[in-house]
Parts: C-alpha cells; sequence; structure tokens
C-alpha cells in the first residue's frame, strides 16, 4: 500500500481552497511499510472522537468592517472512528488544514467539515478554532483610537449531512457592585470581569454583534486607551449603573431571548472581585439543545 | 434587616461538620443597611449558577490506604436562583465550606449538597472540588519509593432531592507509537500522554482504582523515581506494548463497560507527540446520561 | 559499575532527615548495565543547572501560628555540572527529596542545598519551592473568618559553602485609583491587583510577616468572607486610601528600606484594571545584590 | 492643564511611524481636571519600571523569506519614573504602540524606545513583545508542507542613548534518552522537549536563523506535517542520534560559542519526559552581561 497525499490537480491554489483543484493520490512509493492505522480492530468500541488538539496555525477571519483580519488560532479537529477500525489518519487534518488557512470563517465551516468527513471516511466530525479577534474603539470622550482583544472560538460539527455550529466570544468588563455602592458612604468596589457567550443562530451573525450585544449590558465596558476626561466618564456611568454577576447574566440572556435569529446560547459572568481573592459567577443556559 | 452568620450552639466543632451544632443567626445590627441582594426581580429569568468560583483552601481526602490525605483544592460552588430574586448571599459559600473544610470526599458530598440548597434558599446546588492528589508508587525494580501526583476533580449536584456525582482523574502515562515501531528499522517514538477519566457509579469508588484501572492500558505507566534497572523495564515494556491513543482510550472503555459499578463514563486520551509540536485525541463516551 | 541507591542504615527514619541515618549504596546488580552518565565529555562546557522541573509534592511549611501546615509544592532541583562529566543522576534527586519532604522551610533549606551537593557530586546547588499558603484572617467588623491564600516560593543556593536563601510572597491587593477618584463626581474605579516580593534576609523571617507588611500597604486588603458590614468597611476604606501602581509599589519600597533585616528586595505590584483588558505594573529593586 | 493626545500633523500616516509626522497636544478642555498623576512625589523612592502589562495586539514581524508575517503579540512597555514624579502616563502606552504598530521587529525596536523615553519623559525606556511566529517546512521525506509555530519574543531596553536588545525563541524539540538507548534491548525512551535560547547580538540576526540552530542540535527537530515516511524517517534519525538536556543544551551552547556575531546568550532545555510526570532540565549561560 501506498501513502496519501493532498495534491492540486487543476487551478492556481490561489483563491480559497476548492475541492475539484484537488485530489488524495499516492505519490511515492510507501508499499513496503505496513498502514497499522488501517488494519481492523476487534474490541467492538467505536470511537466519539479522534484527532489533533492544539495546533497553532496563522489565519484570516471574517471582519465585518474591513472585510477580514489577520490572527492566530489554536486548532482542534476530530473525526468519529467505527469499531471496526484501528486508526485514524492524523496527518491529513493537518494537510487539509494548510490547504483551507485563507479562509477561515463561519461560512467555510461547512467546507471545512465537509472535506474532512470525506478524506477522513468518517461519518461525523468536528472543528474547534480559538482565536483573539480585534476590534478598534473609540474612547468615550477623547475619541482616541485603540483596539480591543476579545478571545473567540468557533465550533462546528456535522454528523451525516447536518452540520451543527457555535459562536463564542469572551468580552471583557468592568462591574460596579450595586450592594457596595448602596450602603457605603463613598464608593463602590468595582472589578474587571469576563463575559463568555456561546450562540447558536439561524443565519450568519457577526462576531463583532455578539461583542457589542455584551459591552450594552455591563456597568461599563472596557477600552484599550483611556484619556483623563475619558476615565471621568467610565467611572460615572459605571457608578451610576450598578449590576451584580446576576444582573449582567440575566441581560444578556433578555437581549438574546428577543432575537428570533439566536435558536440557543448559554452565557456566564466571572468577576475578578477586587475585594476577595476568589471570583464570583453566573451562568444561564436557555436549555433546549444539547451541547456540540 | 440584620445580617446572618453560621454559629456553633452545640458541640465542639472538632470532628467533621454538624448541621445540628450550627446556626445562622443575626450577629451584629445590620438594620441600616440594604440587603440589595435579597430585593425581588423583575425580568423574570432564572439563573442556572450563581455562586463563587476558583477558591483556594486545603482540604482533606480520602485515601485507600492512609485513611486520608492532605491537599489543597480550588473549588467552585453554586446554586440555582429563581427568577424573583435579585441575587445570592455569596458569602455563606465560603462560611459553608469552611466549616465542611475538615472532610471532603465523595462520601461528605451529599451532606455539602443539602446544606447549601438548605442555607442559600435554592432548588439546586453544585460543588466542583479540583486538587492534586498523591500515590506512593515503587519502581518495578528496583522497588524504590517516590510519590506519583494525579489531578483529580469531583463533582457533585443536588436537584431536588437526586444527587448526582462525577469522580475525575487525570493520570499521566507513557505511549509508543505502533505505526513508528512497525516501520522504523530501530526505536519507535513515544511520548508522555494524560488520560482524563469521568465516570458516574452506583457504589463509592476509590480515585485509586480509577487511576490503576487507567494505568494498566498504557504502553507503560510513569514513575517519579526510576533507577537504571527501571528505566530499562519502562523502556523495553512500553516498546513490546506499543499503542496509539486509539487504543488507549478503547481499552480503557472496555474495562470500564465490563464494571456493574460504572453507570456512565466519558474518557480522553492526549498525547504529547514527540515528533510533533501539536498533539493526537481519542475520546469516547459510554452515552446515555447528559454532563453534570 | 552498580546502581546507586539511598537506603536508610540507622535511626527509625520518623523525624527530619538525618544524613548520619542514610548512605548511598549499589543495591542490585546492575554491572551489565552501561553508565552513560558517567562517561567522560569533551566539549569542555560547564552547564550550570540541571535537574528536575516542576515535580509536584506534599510539602509541611513553617507557620508562625500553628507550627506548622500541609500543602502541595511544585518543585525545582538543580545542580551544575562540570565540563568533564557527560550527565547528571536525575533520579536522585527525588530520592532526596523524597526524604526531606517531612520538614521543607527556609530552615532547612541549607541542609537540602548541601546533601544535593554532596550526593550529586556538584559544586553549586539550587532548589525553587513553590506552593499555596494559607492564613486565618478574620472580616474587619463582623470579625467572621475564612482562609487567604498566597502563592509563595522559596529559592536557595548553595555555591561553595555559601547559602543563597530568597523568600518570595504573592499577595492579592485592593487598589482605587486616585485620578479616577478626583476627577469623578461620585466613585472611583478599584480592582484587585497582585503583590509580588522578593527578599533577602540575614536572620530568617516568616512569610506571614511579609504578606501582613504588603496588605498594610494596600488601599485596602481583600478577604475571603465579608459580610454586609465587612464590605461597607472596605469599600469605604479603599476610596479613603486611593493609590496608584506607583504608590503601592513605593509605599512598600519605604517599608523595606526601614527594616535592618532586610538585605535585598525587589517587588512589583500588577493591577488588574476594570477599566482595560490590560494591566498596570510597576516595579522597584533595591538593586546590589544579582538575582538568584 | 489640558489632557495631551498624539495628532498627526503631516504625512499620511500611511507608512511606518514617523515621529515628524506627529506631536502631542491639547485635544480638549481638561482644565477642570486635576492631574494627580503630575504632582510631586515626597517619598524619595524612585521607580525603576512602570507601565502596562499583558496588552494583546496583532503585529506585523520581519520574515526572512517573505518580507513579514502577520501574528499576535502580548506587550509590556515601562518606563523609569523619577523620584519626584508621583505617576506616570499609562494611556500614552498604549497610543505609542498604535502608532508602531505596522512595524513591529528589532530593527525598529530603537524606534520605540527613543519615543517611549521622550513622550513619556523618562530616561530610560524597555518593551517586551511576545509572539507566536511561524516557518514552513517541508517533511524529510514527502516533502509534504506544513507550518511550525515557535513562540518567540523580543526584549529592549534604553538607558540614556545605549540600547539593549535580546532575542528569544522557544523551539519544540524531539529527543532519544542515550541511558535507555543503551541499556534496552529494543527502544529508548523519548519525548517533546522545548528550548528556550536567548542572545544578544552585534548585527541584527534572524529569529529564524536561531531556530534552525536549534533544531540542528536535536535528536531529531519536529515537525507539523508527517507522513508515512517521514515518520519511519524521524524515529530512525532520532534513535541513531540520541542526546541528554546536557547534550543539546551543550551543543547548542558550542555553536553559539563560535558565532562572532552573539555577544551573550542562555539557554535551557526541558524534556517532558516520557517516564515521568516531572521534566529533565539544563541550562547554560555564557555569563558576563547581566540580564535585561
Amino acid at each position: 500500500m501506498k501513502d496519501a497525499l493532498f495534491r492540486r490537480v487543476a487551478g492556481d491554489g490561489a483563491g480559497p481552497y476548492d475541492p475539484q483543484e484537488y485530489r488524495i493520490e499516492e505519490v511515492f512509493d510507501a508499499s513496503c511499510m505496513k498502514d497499522v492505522q488501517s488494519e481492523p480492530d476487534h474490541r467492538n468500541v467505536a470511537i466519539n472522537k479522534v484527532g489533533i488538539k492544539n495546533l497553532r496555525y496563522p489565519v484570516t477571519v471574517l471582519d465585518r468592517d474591513k472585510g477580514q483580519q489577520y490572527t492566530v488560532a489554536a486548532i482542534n479537529m476530530y473525526v468519529d472512528l467505527p469499531h471496526e477500525c484501528k486508526g485514524t489518519h492524523m496527518s491529513r487534518f493537518v494537510e487539509l488544514l494548510h490547504l483551507f488557512r485563507p479562509k477561515l470563517s463561519l461560512k467555510t465551516f461547512s467546507d471545512i467539515l465537509t472535506q474532512m468527513k470525506s478524506h477522513l471516511d468518517a461519518r461525523s466530525a468536528h472543528i474547534e478554532v480559538t482565536f483573539p479577534f480585534f476590534m478598534e474603539k473609540q474612547a468615550p470622550v477623547s475619541q482616541s483610537i485603540g483596539l480591543m482583544d476579545y478571545t473567540c472560538r468557533l465550533v462546528g460539527s456535522i454528523n451525516s449531512s447536518k452540520v451543527d455550529l457555535v459562536s463564542e466570544v469572551r468580552v471583557p468588563i468592568s462591574s460596579v457592585c450595586p450592594c457596595s455602592r448602596e450602603i457605603s458612604v463613598h464608593g463602590a468596589h468595582n472589578q474587571r470581569g469576563m463575559v463568555h457567550l456561546r450562540t447558536r443562530f439561524k443565519r450568519f451573525i457577526w462576531i463583532e454583534d455578539m461583542i457589542e450585544l455584551v459591552e450594552r449590558t455591563a456597568s461599563c465596558d472596557v477600552y484599550s486607551v483611556l484619556k483623563r476626561a475619558d476615565e471621568k466618564y467610565v467611572t460615572e456611568r459605571g457608578f451610576s449603573n450598578p449590576k451584580f454577576v446576576e444582573d449582567i447574566v440575566r441581560d444578556i440572556a433578555v437581549e438574546l431571548k428577543k432575537d428570533k435569529n439566536i435558536t440557543w446560547f448559554d452565557v456566564s459572568v466571572e468577576n475578578f472581585e477586587s475585594i476577595h481573592n476568589h471570583n464570583a459567577y453566573a451562568y444561564i443556559s436557555s436549555g433546549g439543545q444539547p451541547e456540540i
């Protein structure tokens, strides 16, 4: 038996990956080598997911305002393995990723998943892509421009021909404690928090829209550049808008429930309490759909 | 309204926490302070989990051979919050934990969960406790003794009166690649891997039993002290026992399916491949029961 | 040549490690095995540090109030290797640690380092021990008791017969921004911060003393249990005591400079700004002594 | 007093940051706000470093083969603060970084450091930039192409007018144990390791050159794509080239000492031992120059 490689057989390979342009072919004589992975297995145990984990790769992701942005992802790719097969072909995940790298987004996830299923002879396929995402953001008074970073994650699965996508954002926020404000003569404890929102949807949604939805629910959102007039603004806005983790997670849930495009969500808020060395946490799930 | 504290009203507090010995009482005049958390909420959104996250605490856990061992845990504690309540009482989690600290194990989890539900006026409660666990282990030839460390996690939930427990172990192993061994004139690539096993069960199970089950399925288990004669042994044992991630995850699944006490499991193996900078991964779930 | 092991030859092994009670002996016939590590090396390059890294071990550390406390450490141990030796004997580090485990503190560091140098035939030895340390702490008004956790690190080196010790504490604090307070009509942004203090000293110092010194310089210190009356207290205390990272790092430096027992220090403060997703940082070194 | 902002006063801002094109100006009336940072300080303690830490930013770095590549960095920026000044102006670091972002490399570090010193009225300035760096790499037999990722770090300081630069690479490698190979009938334990190399130099050096130097000293280098013929090659190459951590760190030191362009280095190798749950470690410093 010979070893297989992806080879381009048509086109120039410049645009996004077109499966018509490639085929898997045997490119060198590996007939002397036993293909252990392809041997039969007799334990009668199917494997839900097998593949590669934590591969770092530069990727291009869709950007609502600029068309696309460059970033770096940590990528996991899995397929299922039927009970009668001994092993999967790990190198094909990386080869396939290398071909798809130019265009990675919710829009191309179905293509990647379909190709994974096909090239790995599988019935289901999974991909998880985690990356920092950047948005330009103006300070509220001085209009000074900086970049905010958000850790995002796209998760896709295909099962038979049904594709399931989940879009995740982690959004740093500022929260002011209502209890502390109420009972104290001056001031109120406040802190950085992190919101983790996961959504399923009917039509494509922009990462940026989910980030902005979360930021609107905070006591105040956070910025990378703040001049003194901005600092005054965000301090006063937060103080006039105190919220518990319970309030923030609920306000996000209320917004998401209004959106008919969102078919499922869960959301957590974790506050890095300024008065403790542990965190406050709240979590809401819309229920209904199982986790990916 | 006054603020509440746990106070011992009977007994000497020396043994494990006995709820008969404590009551929540109002211990100082906080009547001038508004209790913002206890106000009604009108958003009509219940919260699945609210509480504290990542609190480090010294704990005592059950040890099969020595009765108990001292370790340090990172602890999360949550309850649900009905739609009509504005906030929970975060400080009560820490107070309750402080009382239970002397004895933390699967055996006492039901008590803790019941107390959480009661003292926080909740319908469900959750606790997650992650800690390093140590076992003495003799080198296979020299019998030299060292300690192995395993990251473990106990997760408990109570819903109405039904308690759901999950026991998790992370076990480092050594794996030798069967393909590499088969096709190479000499040697075979091998590496450290990490097995993550989660189980539900009918009767109490020892963490140690789960760890030993996993270690038996590896190409070879790992040790903290190995003299040269041991190193020869583990090298040769691994080489004569090559396994893919697929093999290890399946062999663990086969063993668990034989055990009538295990009602649910999932298990993953992640190999820190010595020939790549990414990892190989395989995952099997017994299916059926939802995740905790 | 035969393989060597630590064996107890006197005493009962119950107390702290007594080198008189142990000797390294050849315990089994390893004469058929080549001792590759002991071969000569011809590259003419001495190695500054060689050993083991990130070994987790349960340890007992000194406690000012209770005598001792149990915790779990991550341990690094190194020796130098002269240019003419090919390799060191990695297993001896773990064996030696296993013997010393009952008593690990600044007070026993000199003994461990001396034994490492001796048993590894080295001219210098280094040990780094990182662990969570717990202190009981009463809430300021309700007197409710909880445990605070601090990540600590003891670092020791021996060179010829000179022992160099560094004691490190990481102390979480709360800081209130003076600028925000000054320019805002209401409130002031505040946040959790982390102080990292390293000291060299003439006479033994308690970890607890260093922690308390740091906590006194914060806008307010942090607690694990705070009832509402406490929350009012810490909010108001922080608000009346606003400090930049620059102020906190300086106030710590001023205190340390007054202490004739401290021969060297460096200290950093990192604030997890509630208005940004990045941190504010300040660092002062007393200069003079080189880093360990 | 008014607040200051960077404003472009000439040019189109399209190329790399040109200080001639920008000036700091007062852009809005902040005269009602007290400038707390600019007040005098009376503690008589200078601060070595004050600034921002862990700001994530997309950056463009020099690429030996392609001119440049896009990646994402975590950035720290500090200046010193004289004893008589109360605070620094944190927002200016981010503003300055935003202007320099298009071109970040060892070549532009002197410019950034000079600007930091100037705009923050400081006598010294420091910048630390950590980022994943990618190199295309062909499998040794099949020539299959993948991307390898390396975590790199550029560190620069300016003191008076003297600039000090350090270039750091972290390179994953594969190592085969010589002892295990020698004493075992079949096989030899091997594992992934991580080399951390830091260098100072006379003339500009490519990150890629340092990475390739390290990879040549391993038992075998690692790849992202390996077909079976490649796997046979890397297994056999590693087995015929066994090395301890001591050997690898020495071989790197020997190569660096030959290079007259390298004025200082230190290098560590950490092996994630496949037979232990702890790591083997070796470290060599060329000595002489102090750490940055």
